[in-house]
């Protein structure tokens, strides 16, 4: 019973033996291979537009803080929510790696920012004011930190934000399969045709064991990104290992079968806490994560069983501060999660 | 007939199985499994003392950027040899993870430091004149970009003028496993009995696929390495994945066989050119890599038969200027090459 | 009329009349005059102790800027008010000049964090937890940048959070004559003997042309400041004539008496904003700054007149919100407002 | 007898005076003054074209600096003398402002450049090989180190080779007016018409106190600049204090007065050292600084004398290694520099 982390979970089988097979031969190295190549080919056939450029990267992090250092100004400033993985989880990568831009944390309900709150945030940086600084990109986590989704709607209209004032739109895609199937919509739908100009494709979290990629749409925008990329030590030498990943994980849909699996797993939990008389939901999910309040008996009771999952902070705005009474945790489901452990969990509570 | 590199051969089998092996389970992220915990137990063993600290990384580059961000000072200054990867092939890595660090080329024959050299290099840099700004650090590369290895005596050597400048000692160690082979002392008298305070540890090159690390002795020294680690997006989610890879690389000495295994063949492929009329040895090599001055008739005939290898730009010191006529070819053997690979290579020479 | 700024008033006599005087001889450069070292000394003096450094620089940016570099930790993160000038005004130089350090916002009441949301934001910052990063430095404003003043009993609060955390506490003192005057008490009780470590010194805003300072207790601590101070491209070659401003605004105690003089003018200012039926005052003053809300018709009336002051927006907390029809306009007084302007202006409301 | 430095000498009457004059009056801050655009102005009319674009700065590093930023790329080299200031005497600034540029070392005799080491060290990172990293820019520093000039030739054919590879053009002109005079050409020869893009402009050693200033040509090509200004904490607050210096400096052509008076002191400085017998010219100055070899009783002789001057070091490829027996000396004259000053000098000699 699995439920701390969808990064806890292992490699798919199908990833693992893809990448045994690359293991027994030569190929050349820094992205040159065929196999590097065709995953590119994957990407653009995916995305459905021929100018995809993909840098593999070694951790949604890397991802998040080159597409930072790609969107940089002096003095420059990117806006994101405020619960961002940017903001609270990256040891302040972002800010180290684009030379000290500045990330702006924007407010807005379930982990979403709201338009006019990024608007306003954008306000306090009048253009050519050079004493405030200046916007440089507006970044939003598709699933949200806190397993939510925004609608293509409401992509949209953050991208309008970001049209409005000439910023190019970043993605952190850590969970962009689960964020995918929640939606039931194409990845170019969800991006680009979104107005998306940057993502960081994640596949690590969904089933690869390290598989993470700066995808751009319109790479002739960003010409550096090569210098960028391999400055920052992300060029591995062996890169068609994290091709090999890539090719079983995009092939025949695989990704997005094991983000359905995953999600269904986390609505199959959330219905168990939803009715369960000792537990409630904090919010609905609609992706992997699974927000709940648990009283300390049964969270015990859990963890005795062997249970992983941890307690969560309230996220700012949910209407509860520090020294609340209730306690949140949250369980995340991947695709290594199974219909017994969600058995066993309901059983428990 | 692959020479190109040891960073195009695949990985050893005995790696890949243990990785796939640790697919099919859970674990903690972000380096806290047990089998993390393991390796760094390995390492210890290895070097033959318990203050060792071990921070996995995805590239050589990152280990030596790592290493060069952990020493900076302001207005710092590290010393290497004019041919070391940090200067000529990680497109800025240290100067840019360090915030500026400048690497100073230091001359000497055969890819190694002149101590004398480096003496007059520090000199340059008085102790308290800020104008000049201050020596941060010493790196040496072991083996060599050149194939050729400090002997401990050489690396002591080194060690000392570190020593009467209190800087610390850094080997990039992207070949640590040939250049130990090649020595045939323990990895302590490698290492810190011979005053190297920061060590990258390489172990993609010889049979890995993504497998390094920043090696630290007494750790204490460090104390913001964690955060300098996390920061620079180095900390993997699924470290153990790496951890994995490591595992059975240093498991029953697999990796100095490995190592062993890769010099052989070099040897052997010297000893090919050392004989064949239409090749020369530019020098003898100690370690993996072997650099031969091969006629065009002769390189495209190789080339003709699928053999691949690099031109190489003389190094600087060895005697012949940019347009020359005898045109310098290096060859890699690695864990993957075969003694077939060496009698197919000799019978075109 | 001049209440734009207390920087867009000219040099006091004295200082200009010091200056050129310093023109007229030779001297050593880079602050090894003997005007330099005795001005050190008179720091010395007036801070009551001997372990005190000054590096001289040329703006306030530049002393705040290397205060945080000097406090950088990777992953760092100092803790200021929401409306501190660090965070408002200085296109992100505090950022980018530490490597990327993080400013987060503290609220609190009239521009001065509340000790409570302090070591709340710090709380968010646990130790050794690496994906946050770490706690590295408070900042207070002191006069704040609304006008208002820590009282000796509120710096000590902070700097009770800033001991609990073994944090570095930095005092922005763009304005530090302007709040000792107010607080009427020694400058070693505003800083050191309240805790504070690292200040930043400013003279240009009260009577000098350009002279800021930032002003080091227990130098020891910080062995790399000279290397910080040179590496900004803040070491003057003619450092002297900083020094000479600095010698005739701090002999005799010239700058308190200029500081006063502001203060009273602010005070009369004040007062006429009270008494005015058109006008009133948005929050008592306590420095040399006066926030008042005025109708568009005086504010007209004001600007016909040939007076120069700046709309300003409604501080975060002060119950007003950007749309709200009440507007706010900042006058600041400096030693060269005169009793004239305060009655020409009184006039006119 | 001060030959230490120009930078040991005091200001200029008239500059000294026009500074007095703006301490009297009040004006808007950050360079909106009439004085700072009339400035601009001046600079305008000396270039001889409108699109001219002047930023203040505090010191000769801080322009350096900011133009390196402002060429940067990810993985940038700039190249430049191996004696450049900006290699020898800046602390690193240049490689910490621009986020960890490279500083490339050119050889050539006398303190210039060679065209053909020039291009040969660019050679070394190919277009579009992202291991090695990119050129960004090339520096030529006028007048040298060591007191000679580039030709306008000299300069066009440096130029040639940025524009072949599509670099731009930095002139560090600390001591500009002196190689103005030395050449006896325009402004606009010796920069843009030559192919200089951004130019360090130096008042400082020519009889200002603090008047330092990036000049750019076709500012339209680094619309960043503002921002790169204000977050490097160069934007002066009373910046039209440094304004004031300009304006007298430039007034009339003072400045050429000055440096054709300090450099028609080295000329006889020269002379003297020339003639006697105890001393011998280096090599032939051309601007203001003398560099000769004395023997250590003459030194001594001087020194008692009063007189300040700095031993130097052989600058590499002069044909002296370190521990000859010549003594090399540096004297500089400046504006301040008297002919009883020569007078007393050779009466010694």
């Amino acid at each position: 019973m699995h439920f701390a982390s969808d990064n806890w979970a292992g490699a798919h089988g199908a990833i693992s033996e893809r990448l045994s097979a690359a293991a027994a031969h030569h190929g050349p190295a820094y992205g040159a291979s065929d196999l590097d190549k065709a995953v590119t080919g994957r990407f653009r056939q995916i995305f459905k537009r021929d100018d995809v450029a993909v840098y593999f990267v070694g951790t949604g992090t890397a991802a998040n803080a080159l597409a930072m250092t790609t969107a940089a100004r002096p003095g420059g400033v990117a806006f994101c929510h405020r619960e961002a993985h940017m903001i609270a989880d990256e040891c302040g990568a972002p800010e180290y790696f684009s030379g000290g831009a500045r990330l702006c944390p924007v407010d807005g309900p379930l982990g979403r920012m709201d338009p006019e709150e990024l608007a306003k945030a954008i306000a306090r940086y009048p253009a050519d004011f050079v004493h405030a600084g200046q916007p440089m990109a507006i970044s939003l986590t598709q699933a949200t930190e806190i397993g939510t989704v925004y609608s293509l709607d409401d992509i949209r209209a953050i991208s309008a934000v970001a049209g409005a004032h000439g910023l190019p739109l970043h993605m952190d895609g850590a969970r962009f399969g689960n964020a995918l199937a929640a939606l039931d919509c194409t990845p170019a739908d969800m991006t680009w045709k979104s107005g998306v100009d940057l993502l960081s494709f994640g596949g690590t979290k969904n089933g690869c064991w390290c598989a993470e990629a700066l995808v751009v749409f319109e790479p002739d925008r960003w010409p550096q990104l090569p210098f960028i990329h391999k400055r920052a030590a992300q060029l591995f030498s062996k890169s068609r290992f994290v091709a090999a990943q890539f090719d079983a994980y995009l092939e025949a849909d695989l990704w997005l079968g094991l983000a359905r699996h995953a999600n269904a797993m986390a609505g199959a939990l959330a219905d168990a806490f939803r009715k369960a008389p000792t537990t409630k939901l904090a919010w609905e999910p609609a992706a992997n994560e699974v927000f709940a309040v648990i009283d300390a008996a049964t969270a015990g009771k859990l963890t005795d069983a062997g249970a992983t999952f941890h307690p969560w902070s309230w996220p700012h705005g949910a209407g509860h501060d520090t020294d609340d009474s209730e306690t949140l945790y949250r369980f995340v489901a991947s695709f290594a999660t199974t219909e017994d452990d969600i058995s066993r969990l309901k059983a428990l509570i």
